[in-house]
């Protein structure tokens, strides 16, 4: 093909919910699982997106992912929630916990809802936008296996663990939301720099061994942004997910044993109802001006623009959702296979 | 003097609060102001410390600062709060906010409360430990006025808004504390570089005009950590407490006007209660358990241990504990004037 193959959204959705679905995954869950894949594709976080199918599928086979949980709901005390994932694929697990730190941010101010024994998360920043779609404000963090160097360790110590934040104002402007790895660069875009042939930018990786290096096929482990700023928030994500659901991953993974080093992932979803904080409810308003402010700063140089958190994505949401999903040959392919174990159709004999 | 002055913590405890009380601060809230600062300065963080003192007294003299505050706590959801603190000084404000988290989380499992209409808060790490002491999770974040880059953007445009979380354990471990601003390094930090004659790290902070520099005299913007990184989580912190309470910053402040420039801080605590996230009562033994796994680490080539964050100014604690808190020539100078001023007695009367 000379130009990459573009899907339209809803056909991609409907394919990937197919896929899970003959995987035995429950209609409603399948659905749930395409919906925050194919967000992130059209997010342009093409890491967190469809191309984890074949892993989530994996997973699935491995019995590491159940494809059928019993999921259920903690509450001790009512506006701290815990859902015992049973290990449900994150989106499943992670939709339900989004909604539950809702529904307790509008009864008591504020909602804390983690999440254990799930599966990879996908992009976090789906369920902060979830929670933001509500008119609340939405903060998340997820901890997972260690992938990421450690301040003053050697090797892979502790997860490039993120932390979302969205926040919604009246609609003017899209929604602000930061969506960050605690890793200067994540595994997935050093994945993109190899098959681009470039080298990476100084600081942002070591190879195995530990020594620094730019070369994309040397680099193994993420350095933490900021050094110690990095590594420590991502250790103090994994005590605020892993540790307060009773879930540790970091004692098991390093003790060495083959169970420590299962794939799992933990994570924690706030909501915060901004009408309990203040009665004037000049909140959204306020959330624009503050939109304007940094929007009219001056340009520094070698910048074009002043942009804000979210909003790359948002563009980038805007124009996929026009011209459909790009979607690499080699995933295509490995997504047809799949298809074809599966006996699920594949969109593309009706879309050519 | 040969060697620098050291006073042993009570005495400049006391000290401290007699200039306060003096300025019209009462005996209860002068005690607090000292405990909040005379915390940093025994954690070796002396740019929060006593070196506060004078920019203190000088809030309360212009009438930034309210000497006899009326604080009010509004609630109208039981796991919100907000702390009205009608321009309390930071650690009056911010202590009463912690106490009133910890009460909301061990009733609902998470306590959120804001405080609106501050002034400088002091080292924010040190509420989030006083609530990490009362056996709960901790979490704590600033904004203020801008001094900061914003990627892409010209000119202080942002604050060095700081993060700080702090997880309690059995006890066996200094509480594990990270305490960081958003910036690469801190505006305080710049001035010791200045002070020592050292030149700054790359990419640290740019000159008034955005010239990259590495000269202390030179820098006046410290640059943020990790780029949009550290920008967009300075912009989210504000948008979690001054526009979360009803009073922002950025808008007045880029707008221009006198009033927007007028020093002014809100602030965000969180306490979350563990043993209402999971029945087990795991949990301090599980981050004791965690400390012990990244204390275990293989240590990287050029450094000497792994450490956890605040295990650094938990040990600096114990040893000014014994030895005396160092005090700078200028500095008591500086304190030495107030108190003539305000017929307060030194302590070196006595202590010489």
């Amino acid at each position: 093909m000379a130009s990459p193959l573009k899907i339209q959204p809803p056909v991609l959705k409907n394919y990937v919910r197919d896929l899970f679905q003959a995987r035995g995954v429950s209609a409603e869950d399948a659905a749930t699982i395409a919906d925050v894949l194919i967000w992130a594709n059209l997010r342009g976080v093409d890491s967190h997106g469809i191309a984890r199918v074949p892993r989530y599928l994996e997973l699935l086979g491995t019995g590491e992912a159940n494809p059928t949980p019993e999921i259920v709901v903690h509450a001790e005390k009512s506006a701290l929630g815990v859902v015992d994932a049973d290990r449900a694929p994150g989106p499943v697990a992670l939709t339900l916990a989004a909604d539950e730190a809702i529904a307790r941010a509008r009864e008591f101010g504020v909602g804390w809802v983690s999440v254990r024994r799930t599966v990879h998360t996908g992009a976090i920043g789906y369920y902060t936008n979830r929670i933001a779609e509500a008119g609340l404000v939405g903060v998340g963090m997820v901890a997972g296996m260690p992938n990421m160097a450690y301040e003053g360790a050697q090797g892979a110590s502790v997860a490039t663990s993120p932390l979302a934040i969205a926040v919604p104002g009246t609609g003017k402007f899209p929604t602000v939301m930061l969506d960050m790895a605690t890793a200067v660069i994540a595994l997935g875009k050093i994945a993109q720099f190899k098959k681009a042939g470039k080298e990476l930018p100084e600081g942002a990786a070591i190879a195995a061994d530990g020594t620094p290096t730019t070369d994309p096929n040397v680099a193994k482990i993420p350095l933490p942004v900021g050094g110690a700023k990095g590594s420590g928030m991502s250790l103090m994500f994994e005590l605020l997910t892993s540790v307060l659901v009773g879930e540790p991953i970091l004692p098991g993974f390093h003790s060495g044993g083959p169970e420590g080093r299962k794939h799992r992932q933990n994570a924690s979803l706030i909501a915060i109802d901004p009408s309990a904080a203040s009665s004037l409810g000049q909140f959204p308003q306020d959330v624009d001006a503050t939109i304007e402010a940094i929007k009219g700063l001056p340009v520094a140089d070698g910048y074009e623009r002043v942009i804000l958190p979210g909003q790359r994505g948002a563009e980038t949401y805007e124009q996929r959702s026009k011209d459909g999903i790009p979607v690499a040959e080699g995933l295509w392919s490995q997504l047809t296979a799949a298809a074809e174990e599966y006996g699920v159709d594949s969109p593309l004999v009706s879309a050519q």
